[in-house]
């Protein structure tokens, strides 16, 4: 019998712990912003992790990658300009790309290092990089909101590390407000809000504060996610100047390739379940 | 810093571990079934183990019972005698015997000694077993079926271990066409079906080996459940003489004191991810 082992992911404020069994460490590297880790999993494919935390895996990461792009997409009437802030994994630029209303999809990472090691070791991910559409800017996600020309973007979406260091700014009111000025009299916001079961505190936060920021409508999106924690993951959605049942559901049935997201999904992922609801619906 | 305890249940053939943190064991024997253990967590409450796997904790067992019973009791015009085999924590019973339409609620597990023990360190979950409506039988649920009159329930719910061992019998086609018979005219089989992640293949073997038994049509409800493998599980419910959009709405809106479960879940959890629909659909 080899040596076994394990990656392990405390979720210390929870005393849980998910752990994957590894095959290898295939890189591992300090860039100016965090530690970033290369993992090669036994059934999970390759890990990347930063500061230590799972930031995906291949076989799983598609819930929230689907999650996080097509639900807005399809519920935009005519998404051309899309601003993606963090998503340095390139998989959310990815689904984004799969539109072909799409005529711009502009991704600010702060951290270059990520989507450079995603590109070495998240080829499938990263394989729309190319993609004439696609533009890269690595700098910081906020400021750039903030100067951004007023009604520059039809759809912003957050795809962020959790609420602590150089992120939690991404979750502020005055953020918000900021995207709400950044989107045209027609825009999506939608943002990672975490763990419905470890975090409902904050996905009623990120509501109130999307609500305060001016939006129109808010609505939670909720799907499985194996290998962030508690398996059961967030994103919430804010509306600007488009009605709450708006969905191009022709253009989502013919969207074809996906593992999770179908048009079928698209109400059913916004039905919360019973401890949230009374609490939004107090918002 | 003083020694901390963790509990690990690891998914070997997915090479994935999940631990719960430990204050203390407040119980184990071993009864003539299997091992029996009772753990004091620091954030799940208390946790039950057999033969070494999560059988529930306090915190997180409202989404698997809750999703065990209700969307199957709504969607029967009227459920009043109901049959749950295996279900020894006496959670889904507890579940059940909130309809004030049960008139019969009898409960089938092999193992006594899990009832015996959930009563004492479960109370919650079975302070609704002195309801007159309760019978309890401590014998083999699938003999018990085999044996029933033909028609002598509305409901069977199948709240069983993981299929393997002395729980296999219950993923079988022919114990599905023993409920068949034991149902009346109008009829529910609702049973556990395992992670849409890890075991998408039962699932599918599920659906179906039920539709070879005769039933009608055939739904998976999917639903988070942190602590059972992948965080994301699954029941899969078939209907005898019972057409497929049949659902107690305005019954459903009354049911009160629930966590996870209300009547806007009913279509929602029944939404498949995409892999599942394309592998379904062709049944």
């Amino acid at each position: 019998m080899s040596t076994e082992l394990w990656y392990t992911e405390r979720y210390d404020e929870h005393g849980a712990a998910l752990s994957l069994r590894v095959t290898g460490v295939l890189h591992r590297e300090n860039s100016p912003y965090q530690r970033i880790e290369i993992l090669e999993t036994e059934h999970f494919g390759t890990l990347m992790t930063l500061d230590g935390l799972v930031m995906l895996t291949d076989r799983d990461n598609f819930l929230y990658h689907e999650m996080m792009t097509h639900p807005a997409l399809f519920a935009h009437p005519a998404p051309r300009r899309v601003l993606i802030i963090g998503g340095g994994d390139c998989g959310t630029l990815r689904e984004v790309l799969r539109h072909p209303e799409v005529e711009s999809a502009v991704q600010v990472e702060l951290d270059e290092r990520v989507t450079r090691v995603a590109e070495r070791f998240f080829p499938e991910l990263c394989s729309r990089n190319d993609d004439p559409r696609a533009h890269f800017h690595f700098t910081d996600g906020i400021a750039w909101v903030q100067e951004a020309s007023a009604g520059s973007y039809d759809l912003i979406i957050v795809d962020s590390t959790d609420p602590v260091g150089p992120a939690a700014g991404l979750f502020s009111e005055d953020f918000y407000r900021a995207c709400w000025r950044a989107l045209g009299s027609q825009g999506i916001l939608i943002a990672q809000s975490e763990s419905p079961l470890f975090h409902a505190e904050l996905i009623g936060q990120c509501q109130a504060r999307m609500k305060a920021a001016a939006f129109d409508s808010v609505d939670t999106l909720f799907f499985p996610q194996f290998a962030y924690p508690s398996g059961w993951w967030s994103a919430t959605l804010a509306r600007k100047g488009i009605a709450r049942d708006h969905f191009r559901a022709q253009d989502a049935e013919h969207l074809e390739d996906l593992q999770y997201y179908h048009a079928g999904m698209q109400q059913a992922a916004m039905v919360p379940p019973a401890f949230l609801r009374k609490s939004l619906s107090s918002l």
